[in-house]
């Protein structure tokens, strides 16, 4: 709405990426430059071409549905728009490399309730006014002018994402985070790969590392709500894949403790043994 | 933009009725009915005409800045949609009379971040898709059909909003909450009305509930800050009144209790004693 005056592309990774395609596609032109829809969304697209004629380029940096992820900052011949709403803060980010970033806070940065969004001061010039009617609250520019105080500031979630950035700091920061996130994803898909019963959904170097996607082989797949319930047992809850990809995701989210993770392998190796 | 199709009025009753007219221009003619800017909107405006071939008539029920009111549920020609932000649940509603109900959270009903609307069945199917392009997150119908959660709930304000509900319903309801909110409010108003040095702002049958807004007589103005100090030094703060008003303005919500009314009479008469 704020930025798309001839044409539009957009990286097709999910249902996420899907649904930002279609809002665009009220607007105007969306050119979709890839899709991995082909293979159930298990890998990130690679080889596309971005038009050089589009007023943006957009992506879904991680698919919370899927366990794939675009950890990497691209360059784009056009303006890039990111949303970043389940990684962002993950990882340290070449923000240079983005015109635009914005998300729901709900994943690593604080509870529902708040969004985040940067623009380039450039880009914001940029703004649509002349093709569309905006309505104030909807323009990037208002809450900008504002001090993001146009409407009554969200205080409870705003808080919380006070403390969590500060959280976040007394860590150690972004590389600190990013090496913790290493660390957590890497044992659990280690786990997975070295079982005899499980396997990965997502193409290895397309791996998320907040969600971490996995079933049962096809000679254990009925056993799978035995595995769940071994898991509620111990505790562990909200395990359950997204019913489009069926079996089990590990959402390792900034706030995941590494004892969760250990727990979990743990649990996958006494399932294993019980079979 | 859900139900301008080609022409909406309005009733002018201060900046934020204001804000809301603006927005509908935007999308198509808007008619103001009256307005009581003449008078620095003290007064609600009455007896004027609403068009009957209007899509809606706009009204916004508490004018916080001004301290005026529409205290009852009017008969319309045409369909009614009020915003209730600074009044909902303040009184007992004849929702009947109402298409539509929206407002912020944030005075009555809990914590800033969250929004209540409430359509009549009959008036949801008349949302202007036919008419313009309507993004999915704005569409009204969108959130209905989906329970609400079609984006992530902002838990936190829900939570409390529920909390602050239960509340309301322990204490006897919506007519108990009036009758606290008249002896509240009437203590107050008696106290300026029988003061030598304050006087009321809004014209006496436009009286707000919610919002008392007063001012020194012309002979006092200069010992404005004189007063607030006082009431700061006895712990009472956010009395100043808006810039456009001026003076003092004490917001007598549902959750101030009946001590803090009675200590700012207290403080009024102390300062008034002292002059």
């Amino acid at each position: 709405m704020n930025f798309l005056k001839t044409k539009s592309a957009y990286l097709d990774t999910g249902v996420w990426a899907n649904k930002a395609m279609k809002e665009a596609k009220g607007f105007g032109e969306t050119i979709c430059v890839a899709s991995s829809k082909d293979k159930n969304y298990t890998y990130i697209p690679k080889g596309y071409v971005i038009p050089s004629d589009a007023d943006y380029f957009h992506i879904t940096t991680n698919n919370t549905i899927y366990g794939t992820e675009i950890r990497y900052d691209m360059d784009s011949p056009v303006s890039l728009i990111a949303d970043m709403s389940s990684d962002f803060l993950s990882r340290p980010t070449d923000i240079s490399k983005y015109d635009m970033v914005y998300g729901g806070a709900q994943k690593n940065i604080g509870p529902a309730g708040a969004t985040f969004v940067l623009i380039k001061e450039s880009f914001l010039s940029k703004i649509a006014t002349e093709t569309r009617h905006i309505p104030t609250m909807f323009n990037y520019k208002t809450h900008i002018e504002n001090d993001s105080m146009f409407n009554t500031p969200p205080v409870m979630p705003i808080f919380t994402i006070k403390e969590t950035l500060k959280w976040l700091k007394s860590i150690g920061g972004l590389k600190k985070m990013e090496a913790m996130n290493i660390e957590k994803a890497g044992i659990l898909y280690n786990a997975i790969d070295s079982s005899s019963i499980f396997v990965g959904t997502a193409e290895a170097e397309s791996r998320s590392l907040m969600n971490i996607c996995f079933v049962l082989k096809p000679e254990y797949t009925e056993k799978e709500n035995d595995f769940l319930d071994l898991c509620k047992a111990k505790g562990m809850s909200g395990l359950k894949g997204h019913r489009s990809v069926g079996g089990f995701r590990a959402s390792t989210y900034n706030a995941l403790p590494m004892e969760s993770v250990l727990a979990l392998v743990e649990a996958m190796k006494e399932f294993e043994k019980s079979l």
